[in-house]
């Protein structure tokens, strides 16, 4: 089959390798029909974080149809239409029964990468999230947002979630990437009312309006500080949503939490004291949140729901549509910020 | 009017000083009527923080009955008896009415001494807890635990609240003091199922068990983990409430703490590096939560009624009472472990 595989930094290619098999009887093997690039592939194509050369292990996001199960699986059947999260949660072990199925007990590393014609998911019966009908039943807009239901938009909601957002809040979100992006929406969700999206970038800037940001800053340091705080009458935001992992995105969101707010994090940290927070923290009751996203937790209490209505279109942070022959280009155009997110149609 | 006043580390005397006057018309002169020591107060005993010889800077924690009222004052009148939290809260600043009354934007300093005959209480309306009745209405032990709900009582709940205690968990508690033991009091009242005490103290682990505690753990470090784990099927505590803030108890908490459980802080933090455990945490979906306690709120959300009725009888931390004059006596006994906790007799 075919399948993204990374050479090296910056470039990937797509090369036939042998088509992965069912191996546990908890697995199901999926014929992928969109797929996508993150953000977090890209801190490897760029050499940020190291990848083995060779080897198919970029993209984690993707939706499919189900082509054959383990024995032992009993929720899902040839055929079925999926949501392929990133985590693959067992669903009975304690994290995974208390909704954090990121840190499964029973959880073996998923090898392979979604950016290729099929992928071996395991734990199945506890990670896969079912679609109701079949892709032909989908427009092109909803197949996209579908295909953020395995990584951004719970991702982002997680955030929010984490953060305590409530009715009537104001909120700040941190990164207008493709997951804080889908954070406004989380924030919506759980009825933020005011939300400022920190961006300095127009298309960006654009959808987090769409998305339901009411206000756009474009300051860093401390002139983002000082405007929030005006913004916020001097007191602080309800909650803060940091989706960047950056030693300055992080200190901002620090200076704009009000007393009892939290902070709440799901980009992946890197090179940021937070001892330097921890007296502010202690002396304003300001938490720290966030982790790894419950992906079929948030899909299965709200998400699909939302997306199957039409209430949120989270698909609108794919900008730019590829085939998988053309998977070096959906990295290209990502990594040169020339779309805010890369979908890879595989199949229909 | 006799107060007590730090002389120099291990020296605390009673020493004739003028009495406080109304400066603000938002001030209330209160005659107290119980006092205590605090820890706190035994780390400026013990020459860890800093304190000014000669000034009466030690205790913080109150019941009494009000003097004289500042003319701006509404709520509170000559004669009425209330608890005088160490919070000054205005009680109509953002952080005040999100109930982060530690956090008022419209605090100033305050100055002087609880252990002592009169106090000046600043932000009289937003910060006092009105006890109906007299302290002739009460006995010994309930206006001991009254005493409780300007510190220990309402911060060892707010441990437990802000860590996100609910029915049916199993919560962690680190420390065996006064806040410690609360906090056992606080997991219980929001419905924990296992409360598990750390304490290698009889007297102190006799009390967390009459409290509500349902096991003891006397290990610490390593061993204490293991138990810990055991105890939880492997998969940690659903709430750790850390009521010490050093070093080592910081370390065991995040390293029992299940994937998605808070790790709530009211213990002053003290050289603990959290750097550390921000990948842990960010994969377990763990949480840093707590601080300064929100005193007024709790007391009137709910200890106050849960004291009255007899539900709850927090004063059973103080194991030892002593006169004014008996001052020292009552910094003594407890920086020897003689004594949980000093209750300072001051007036009836």
């Amino acid at each position: 089959m075919k399948s993204a595989v990374f050479m090296g930094t910056k470039q990937v290619e797509l090369v036939d390798i042998e088509r992965p098999k069912i191996e546990k009887p908890t697995d199901a093997l999926i014929k992928i029909v969109r797929a996508c690039v993150c953000g977090s592939d890209l801190w490897r194509y760029r050499g940020i974080f190291e990848a083995k050369s060779g080897e198919p292990t970029s993209g984690h996001e993707a939706i499919g149809i189900i082509e054959e199960v383990g024995e032992d699986v009993k929720n899902f059947k040839a055929g079925d239409f999926v949501i392929v999260p990133f985590t693959h949660g067992c669903g009975h072990c304690v994290p995974c029964l208390a909704g954090f199925e990121n840190s499964c007990e029973n959880a073996d590393d998923a090898h392979g990468t979604f950016q290729a014609e099929f992928y071996r998911a395991i734990n199945a019966d506890g990670a896969l999230v079912k679609i109701p009908g079949q892709p032909s039943d989908y427009t092109e807009e909803q197949l996209a947002s579908l295909t953020t239901l395995s990584d951004v938009m719970p991702t982002g909601f997680h955030a929010a979630k984490q953060a305590g957002v409530k009715a009537g809040d104001t909120v700040v979100v941190f990164g207008d990437g493709a997951v804080g992006l889908c954070a406004v929406i989380g924030a919506k969700l759980l009825g933020a009312k005011r939300i400022i999206a920190m961006s300095r970038h127009e298309d960006r800037a654009a959808l987090a309006r769409e998305f339901g940001a009411t206000d756009i800053v474009a300051e860093r340091g401390e002139a983002a500080v000082k405007k929030l705080m005006e913004m916020t009458n001097g007191s602080g935001a309800d909650a803060v949503l940091e989706c960047v992992g950056m030693k300055d995105s992080v200190e901002t969101a620090f200076q704009v939490a009000r007393a009892g707010a939290n902070v709440s994090r799901v980009g992946l940290p890197n090179d940021v004291d937070y001892n330097k927070y921890l007296d502010k923290m202690f002396r304003k009751n300001i938490g720290l949140v966030g982790g790894i996203a419950s992906v079929k937790r948030w899909d299965e209490e709200i998400l699909l729901e939302k997306v199957l209505s039409g209430e949120i279109n989270p698909g609108r942070v794919f900008t730019a549509a590829y085939s998988l022959d053309e998977i070096q280009q959906a990295y290209v155009d990502m990594d040169e910020r020339k779309t805010i997110k890369s979908l890879i149609k595989v199949s229909d």
